[in-house]
């Protein structure tokens, strides 16, 4: 794995040098500053590089640098000799994966670094957005440099456009534009109404050079030469030329200073959520400096100080960290991904947020349409936007409560409560708190009350190479025996499994368990669960057809929930008419595609389709919060009538923020174009390897979709062959969950998964990059992005396999390092 | 007022003809699309409007048009001699303020629209972001036209580079680019390039057309133009020239038959917050197209047909709609503000999400300093991150009830409430209902239960003239008489009431109720209130001496609150502590300049700010959700301890999204740069005046600002004595609220202000524009941006004071036609 690695030493200044268009002077002005940095310290070296050049060599831009800013080191890494736009001169020729360029960018970069102090500026080729030599346009393929842009303007008629246009291409995507250059011209005095732009609007230093002399006409090209060397001599030793070199140096200072001063100023003025500060040093905060794709760029340790100040200088300021938990599960699209953040402004510039209440707006209802049309849920018709994951339930909660008290006629005063799974966790607010049964997360917070019952469930987990589906010890022998499958296919197929009548036993448990609840009084207004995984609650994986089982006794007989309703016609309109209680999905953390799917539900089977259903964090694709909560038009005629009051009372000022409601439209829109063009599919085929049990495998049925996950599939088997450490694990769609033995207990307040974790974060390649991952108690998981890559997966998945090879040799070998 | 109006009818297809630089060939694109448009349809006509030109008149666009293209109606509205751009040839000449150009723009087109079906091509002068003749770049001065972009690409070397940037610069202005146009080049095949960039990006059609003939060496004029002659028949002609108008034709035909089907898809889609759906009607929904500053740009209802085709067809489909709810509060700088946009877009490029526990990103270290810098509040030294106002409340509760019930060693299990005032109203998240009393926002609703006491308290009201602080009724003599004042300043200036004594009797009341609460054995955690207005419940203007004598009281003893407690040395560590209970103050919908000041909390003067604060809606200046929730380091360290369980137990996965905290710093600093480069000192100075009353203005002592409003002072005078209609009104900040005096009863059900509403809806200029507003029961509130301009609001001060005249007159002589 080579994750692009950003441009960031403490004695190196490193610039990167775009073009508002080409042929604007960027090498002439590359020539003066790396000139004129070369001279104003002492000792102080000075580099310019061109990773990529067209046109002869004679005429390439390095040659200009030697002649005119003597002493200058200079390289070209790529090279093509006709004069045209990279990506068209490369055509034919060797063409370097992104990858490489970038590395030999960082590699050169490294080099000048470990010289000592010093200046490096590097100078793209054309616009900014010319194409590289892979066709990808350089805004976008040096973007994970994170390396500070001086842009050099156009100063010819219609230059101000260019200028402005190329520096919001290159913000769009996350750049520091610190300066901006341009040529004096008396007759478009471009420089000075960008002088005033830029100064109202926040902007970069704006300064302005003479320009070069022009040719002689019929000159021999010795006058030439002359001209230019007086003119490279004046300009560089010129006081605008210092001033902008010194506002360089002081920002690429300043940045240093605030990346190591942010994890101690978070440490005075930030409240974390979740955390107990108290335990939490500022050595424990980690500073982030930018993201692209899967991976953070973030403050690397200091490595331990030694007398040799050269070895030390040569240690990167930022490493790429591999955001292992999706920046808590919302990171889909990679991080900065520059369609989303152009989606975003396009709606913030098109509407702001505009108030929904009688009024509507497309990026709504296009985002309702894909939700409904895609949900493969008939059931759906309606949405409800609300800010995140806990008011969507806290809405999916008011909406069921309403429709089942007013079918079973109970008093506004009933206490009604929702049918959960143990450890379920469905937000932080009060009413989304109190759908979750007493836990560590709640059970200290005012206000808090758990309304409802919880029920323990079949638990599915990889140990020593066998699927088991462990069943709750709570049930007693009410659920028999322990199952074992071969594959993780199999416990998914539930048709099958219905045929061999594995769900009588949980239809007949579950059954007798609501009864015992509804004859002992209590009321109970919804069945409300995590489809497949318990995330928050410990990142279990629940048997499949327990859930379906569970769906069905619900929805089998309104005097379940009340034995002495009369059903009325009206309650079973059509088909999509909620039955028994109404059932809310929350897919905030499964749904969207996290566990390869549009929605989890289609997991459970035809049949078992929510009534209602939450989606969050994947929806924006890692962006913006928005929530969005689907229910059916039954579940909707609950708030029908002549009273406002009657009216579902819920709303938040940024409702259907357009923002949002855009980015999501585009989120979705790329993960389904993803599934359509197949691109998981090197994840699906790894499933179409027999396990390593052989010979169990059964083919899925057809025109039905397997289960599959982004991790190999051998890694939860291995995984769950290191018995001294590990209880079982579990793979599906993005996520890798690995539950410790935790010989401390089990539980949220568990450390025993930390050992794991800190063998991550010390990272690979001897630290050049690392893990950042989350621990739920004595589970560590995985996730990576919908966009995470095959390569990167393996990597990742090697380290794994290392950390616990470490750890096994550790136990068998204690020594003093072992920690 | 001449709010820019959008550019759409049904039967004139209107085009904006941007370029990706100068000189890339818009005006041969131009001729060429005119041309060929005029052709395709019988009857159907075409326009060519190039609003502002420069450069010799014989050199003009429209004169190259009229050439090439005869027939097509053509025009140039502002003409320059000098071949530069427009804000240096308009220099020392009249230059048009930029609404006088939209206007003019929009009365050519008007005026074509009239004509019959047809279109029109708009060509711009240069590149996108090329200054107009005020030195607004085009890119945003066009904006508000909402008119649809044909692109015309730049065919060089660099042109890729160029075009995208000069796209991306449109999507961030919300601009729709229908079609990318390019020359054919063998040699830089940019649009071949293009065309697979746009298809990867979902963008818009690229079209090639043959270059124009180069001009012939030596040749005579008559020549060249016999080549440019054949030339425009043939690319008139082209398949591919028709595809574009086809493509364009049915872009425009799309995007009415979507305006006018989105009402009754969302009808059939959406489930509208607090909305009983029973009441609501497709024709009650607003189709929002776009909106740009303080307007809207809305679907305009249908006039009534006449069997005069041409009439009915000159009605545009679009008219602007000032937003006077400020979009349910959240819009600080205009809608579409492209500073905003930009910093959206920066922060999604740089970072998308990061998470945010055990980490730190610049947006959210810099918004904290901002927040806490300018509180203004000593006390106040930790930021929380949430997501929304009702998630910030929850969360500042959270943090107030464990602090005391920590100091006061009350049990896990003890029923902890609020103190608050009666109709305050803090969110619609469960927790957040439970701080207001029971009202018709939230009786019906499951699971709420208010958690505490509200006390009823003086409201201030402009009646009859004068400033009037109404006792509430259910304090009997206690309070005294009303009080009546000559101007607004003399009740918010506590220092002299203070003098006065005026607070004692307000002191005794509120710690006579609070003993009571206590003495039947009630426990408060919190005081929880909106400083100076009750938003949501009412818009009531508070008495700031009531609220400034409620925290006082609170403060005074934490005797009042537990009378067993023994005061410990760590209670009151410094003056920053909190006492008697933690103060919450929820400024989400006061603070952040809404009444004028960064916060509301500085109206109640030194010595009664809040413990914690929450702050939301405007903090991003109306663009995404986010709330920051602000504590004081001894509400901190209540959570302090060795358990990750004693920990706040709240976050949100977007805790601290970059998107939104990098947002709100750049809302923070535009809105306290206004401030500080005095740009409200127009209505500053309204408030210099003395009242309709005369002589009885007290001049602020030094130093302490006045308390002013964006609303002519006059107006609320004005409207105070429509006594037969209104009980009284308001007006600071942003704000103006007008209680109707309502025959059918006060409150949230109230029909009363809708009558008022309608008027407004109606508009001005004939409908030409109108006034989007809401009403709460019998208050009718309108409310500006921070931007919004003198002259807007005079206008709608104007449509106001019309609508009372003209239901007055209604009221005395009753027609048919009153409604």
């Amino acid at each position: 794995m080579a994750p692009a690695r950003p441009l960031l030493w403490r004695s190196l200044r490193v610039f990167q040098i775009y073009g508002a268009n080409t042929d604007v002077g960027k090498t002439v002005f590359a020539t003066i500053l790396s000139r004129a940095a070369k001279g104003i310290r002492h000792g102080e070296r000075s580099a310019f590089l061109k990773p990529v050049s067209t046109g002869p060599l004679d005429d390439a831009d390095d040659r200009h640098v030697e002649k005119h800013a003597p002493g200058v080191v200079r390289k070209t890494l790529f090279q093509y000799d006709t004069p045209v736009s990279p990506h068209v001169a490369a055509r034919g020729k060797e063409i370097p994966l992104d990858s490489e360029l970038l590395s030999a960018i960082y590699d050169f970069s490294s080099q000048r670094a470990a010289e000592g102090a010093g200046w490096l500026f590097i100078e793209t080729a054309g616009g900014v957005h010319s194409p590289g030599p892979s066709g990808v346009t350089q805004a976008d393929l040096y973007a994970a440099l994170r390396c500070p842009v001086v842009l050099v303007a156009d100063s010819k008629l219609g230059g101000i456009s260019l200028t402005i246009s190329a520096f919001e291409s290159l913000k769009i995507r996350g750049y520091d534009v610190e300066a901006v250059l341009a040529f004096r011209d008396d007759k478009h005095d471009n420089a000075e109404f960008l002088r005033a732009y830029f100064a109202k609007h926040h902007g970069p230093l704006v300064a302005s050079l003479p320009k070069p002399p022009p040719l002689l006409p019929n000159a021999n090209g010795d006058a030439d030469a002359e001209l230019m060397s007086r003119y490279y001599q004046e300009t560089s030793g010129n006081a605008e030329t210092l001033r902008v070199l010194d506002e360089l140096d002081r920002s690429h200072r300043a940045r240093i200073e605030r990346l190591e001063s942010m994890p101690g100023e978070a440490h005075r003025r930030i409240w974390y959520p979740f955390t107990q500060h108290q335990l939490l040093t500022p050595g424990d905060i980690v500073a982030i400096d930018g993201a692209r794709g899967d991976f953070f760029q973030t403050l690397a340790p200091p490595l331990p100080r030694t007398g040799d100040n050269g070895g030390t200088q040569v240690q990167p300021v930022l490493r790429p960290s591999f955001d292992g938990s999706a920046s808590w599960w919302t990171q889909g699209l990679g991080h900065g991904n520059p369609s989303l953040a152009l989606a975003a402004a396009y709606a913030a510039g098109r509407y702001g947020h505009v108030m929904f209440a009688g009024a509507v707006h497309e990026p709504a209802l296009a985002l309702a349409r894909t939700l409904l049309d895609n949900s493969g849920n008939p059931r759906l018709t309606r949405v409800f936007y609300s800010d995140d994951g806990s008011t969507g339930v806290e809405v999916a909660v008011k909406m069921a409560l309403r429709a089942a008290r007013r079918r079973y006629g109970w008093s506004a005063s009933a206490e009604v409560g929702v049918i959960g799974l143990r450890g379920g966790y469905h937000g932080d607010t009060i009413g989304a708190m109190d759908c979750a049964e007493p836990s560590a997360f709640n059970e200290t917070v005012e206000w808090y009350s758990g309304r409802g019952i919880w029920l323990d469930y079949p638990r599915v987990k990889c140990i020593r190479g066998w699927w088991a589906i462990e069943m709750p010890t709570d049930a007693g022998r009410e659920l028999g025996e322990d199952r074992m499958f071969g594959t993780l296919d199999q416990v998914f197929d539930l048709e099958r499994r219905e045929l061999e009548r594995d769900h009588e036993v949980y239809e007949s448990y579950i059954e007798k368990r609501l009864s015992r609840h509804v004859g002992e009084g209590r009321k109970f207004g919804a069945l409300l669960m995590e489809p497949v995984v318990i995330g928050a609650g410990g990142m279990e994986l629940v048997d499949p057809l327990f859930q379906r089982s569970l769906v069905k006794v619900v929805r089998r007989s309104a005097k379940l929930f009340d034995p002495l309703h009369k059903p009325e016609a009206a309650d079973t309109a059509d088909n999509t008419s909620w039955t028994g209680l109404p059932v809310i999905f929350d897919e905030v953390f499964t749904g969207l595609y996290r566990l390869g799917r549009f929605s989890a539900a289609s997991f459970l089977g035809a049949g078992a389709e929510p009534d209602i259903s939450v989606h969050a964090k994947l929806l924006t694709g890692g962006l913006v919060p928005l929530s969005a909560t689907l229910a059916s038009e039954s579940v909707f005629a609950a708030f029908g009538g002549s009273e406002k009051a009657d009216a579902l009372l819920h709303g938040h000022s940024y409702t259907a923020h357009p923002v949002g409601c855009h980015v999501a439209v585009e989120s979705l829109r790329q993960m389904r174009d993803m599934e359509a063009r197949g691109e998981w599919d090197w994840a699906k085929r790894g499933g179409d390897q027999t396990s390593s049990l052989g010979g169990l495998s059964l083919s899925p049925s057809p025109g039905e979709e397997r289960v599959w996950s982004i991790w190999p599939e051998d890694l939860p088997d291995w995984i769950s062959h290191q018995t001294r450490l590990v209880a079982g694990t579990w793979a599906l769609g993005s996520v890798l969950a690995i539950h410790m033995d935790a010989p401390d207990g089990l539980g949220y307040k568990s450390n025993a998964a930390l050992n794991l974790q800190r063998t991550l974060r010390d990272g690979g390649d001897g630290g050049a990059w690392n893990v950042h991952s989350r621990v739920l108690g004595n589970v560590l998981y995985l996730m990576g992005s919908q966009k995470t890559t095959q390569e990167d997966i393996a990597e990742i998945a090697n380290l794994v396999r290392r950390a616990f090879s470490r750890r096994s040799a550790n136990r068998k070998s204690p020594s003093p390092k072992a920690s």
